[in-house]
């Protein structure tokens, strides 16, 4: 059971940008192409960026909306409760969810900055990325440092850029980094290259954990395209079990021994299936498939243990089989205000999927495991 | 606990082709493009069809091999256990196994059949499929056809025709179908359209599960190319959970309520997290996602109870939440002779892992289960 004192903390949630973020923060000659909000003949509002027009969708701000009347379409501002772009508003709706705190991904330059390594124009793309860091800093956690937890993205086409970022940033408090869930599937060198290891080495210097949150490697397309949504938004968590597996047999975890990677918004019940399986791959395959690159006598599940936290919402067969994930590997979350939240009852429910957990447990995983990873205050 | 008189039944092997096979039983104009066994520089032999040297890797019949000895190098047919090719072998090889009885996918074909599906001549390719299947019944299966399980390939590029081997083959005694995960990867319409429906009915109209081995797809590539093959390999099973997310929202086992679908060489661990997490996202998505097309009453995890089996090898963690997946919904298999298989010790190995399980749970998951499915006479 959750005591009614723990303070809960969901480390996965989105801020939607406020129209004018980059207006207002970007140097004049780079505004016309830099993000802003335009009207589009079907009376929604999107985002346009070096002159395309881009999202949002109607799914990523639905938080309190009735089931039956979601839709896909794009809305417009005034569609979306105010606790999507403003800080302010947003410690009310979380006061209302039971939840002392958030880290929120990004929303328009994608959960981990990929549309800004897309981009044409790489110099605007790094002050359109530097403006949210400091749009974090200064205005969205700065409502609320203790509540509100400042996550940074990082220029992901220039690893040097990179660390320079994470420097930048660490002494202003960040709390973790936002990375795609791998890189080569972006056109980027494979975790099994050196490639990142500066990136590594400067997040381990600054004790920032790397939050990898589904779908930011670009999810593989394992689903028919004339499939319902639905059967690609299931197993969207599950996409980072791939991830995983790629990451567990590189050499990036044996190379960097303080490195932490925290998998959001992938769900924890299919992590028990996926470290015995691992394990039993290593133990056929290894003779011949690891060496020389990596440790042949580490367990790709004693990896995990040591640097991979697992998150949920909702999940109780996940929650039921904590003792095989590690209770001290396991992170909550509540995605607001994306369609996987269950706001306003995002506190109740988790209470009631903790029923049958013992408190030091289940406060555990709602709040100290963020607290010891994030190195909070509270 | 697993009674020693229950006669172990798998559901997942592979035969590999005698180096004969077609040249034997293709037409004389047909047998120089037909399958064949050629020598090449590097002293292996490769299959040769329609002028295109193509497989057998080194790890398509490792099994009685020291792990430490394994590559992913091509192999001669005398580096292989004849208990691959050899049916009157393969039998000694099930009686040191601890195995009563197999069903055996394709090997040089795809385990689907998906490279007739890619021939340059379907004239060719349709001869070669039947000649497969007539192998099947008149070689292989004849040789104990209480141990042997006729499974049969049909052709991907038309459902006409494959229909008409359904129907040329069911009363032959055929036990099973083996077809690809997804139809869509390969380049033919969704489970989402029509165009199988002919194929479901036949299979319904003689009773023939579909057998979805992971990998007939193609797999998606989710893991980075430069990866240790382990990394793939682990994820291979996983693999079938957007396979069976796909269906589980697609229109075919609303329309077709006979229909059995075995997941083969996916595990089970993973699908108590897998039908929370469907149910989860149906609830959430039905009412705008799956109109006209399916059922909006009918729950994933219902038409996966009705529906779909998983199989296991090796999977503690599945067979510890059964009850979640459905007992009655469990096969075994053993993969002989490939890396996964434990060879000669599969009977010893799932006895040691059913240790805690009771004898009549046991029983039905590596014996009755597939006595029901595949309608057997033991």
């Amino acid at each position: 059971m959750l005591s009614s004192d723990v303070k809960v903390i969901s480390v996965d949630d989105h801020l939607c940008e406020p129209r004018d973020l980059w207006e207002r923060r970007l140097p004049a000659r780079l505004q016309e192409a830099g993000p802003h909000v335009v009207e589009t003949d079907g009376g929604s509002e999107q985002w346009c960026f070096e002159g395309v027009i881009a999202g949002p969708s109607g799914l990523s701000a639905v938080a309190g909306t009735d089931l039956k009347g979601r839709t896909m379409d794009p809305r417009r501002f005034d569609d979306m409760r105010p606790g999507c772009y403003d800080p302010v508003a947003r410690l009310e709706d979380m006061d209302e969810d039971g939840v002392w705190a958030q880290l929120n991904f990004p929303q328009f330059p994608g959960f981990a900055g990929t549309r800004f390594l897309r981009a044409k124009d790489h110099e605007l793309a790094h002050a359109c990325l530097q403006a949210w860091n400091d749009y974090v800093f200064e205005e969205w956690c700065a409502t609320s440092p203790d509540r509100l937890l400042p996550m940074i993205l990082v220029p992901l086409w220039d690893p040097a850029l990179a660390v320079a970022e994470i420097e930048r940033c660490a002494p202003r408090g960040a709390k973790a980094i936002t990375f795609p869930d791998t890189t080569d599937s972006l056109g980027l060198p494979s975790f099994h290259t050196d490639h990142w290891d500066a990136v590594w080495s400067a997040a381990e210097a600054a004790e920032l954990p790397i939050c990898m949150h589904f779908g930011t490697s670009g999810v593989p397309r394992a689903i028919a395209p004339d499939a319902p949504k639905m059967a690609s938004t299931v197993i969207a968590g599950f996409t980072l079990f791939p991830s995983m597996s790629d990451l567990l047999c590189s050499p990036t975890l044996h190379r960097h021994p303080k490195l932490q990677i925290v998998y959001s918004e992938g769900g924890i019940g299919w992590m028990p299936y996926a470290l015995e399986r691992l394990d039993q791959v290593w133990e056929h395959y290894r003779f011949y498939d690891l060496e020389p690159r990596v440790d042949a006598e580490v367990r790709p599940s004693d990896l995990f243990r040591e640097h991979v936290y697992g998150c949920f919402i909702d999940d109780r067969f996940g929650v039921e089989n904590r003792h095989k994930v590690g209770v001290d590997r396991i992170l909550f979350e509540t995605d607001y205000p994306h369609a996987d939240s269950l706001w306003p009852n995002s506190r109740k429910h988790v209470e009631e999927v903790l029923t049958d957990v013992p408190a030091d447990e289940a406060k555990q995983m709602v709040h100290d495991n963020a607290v010891r990873l994030f190195r909070l205050s509270d």
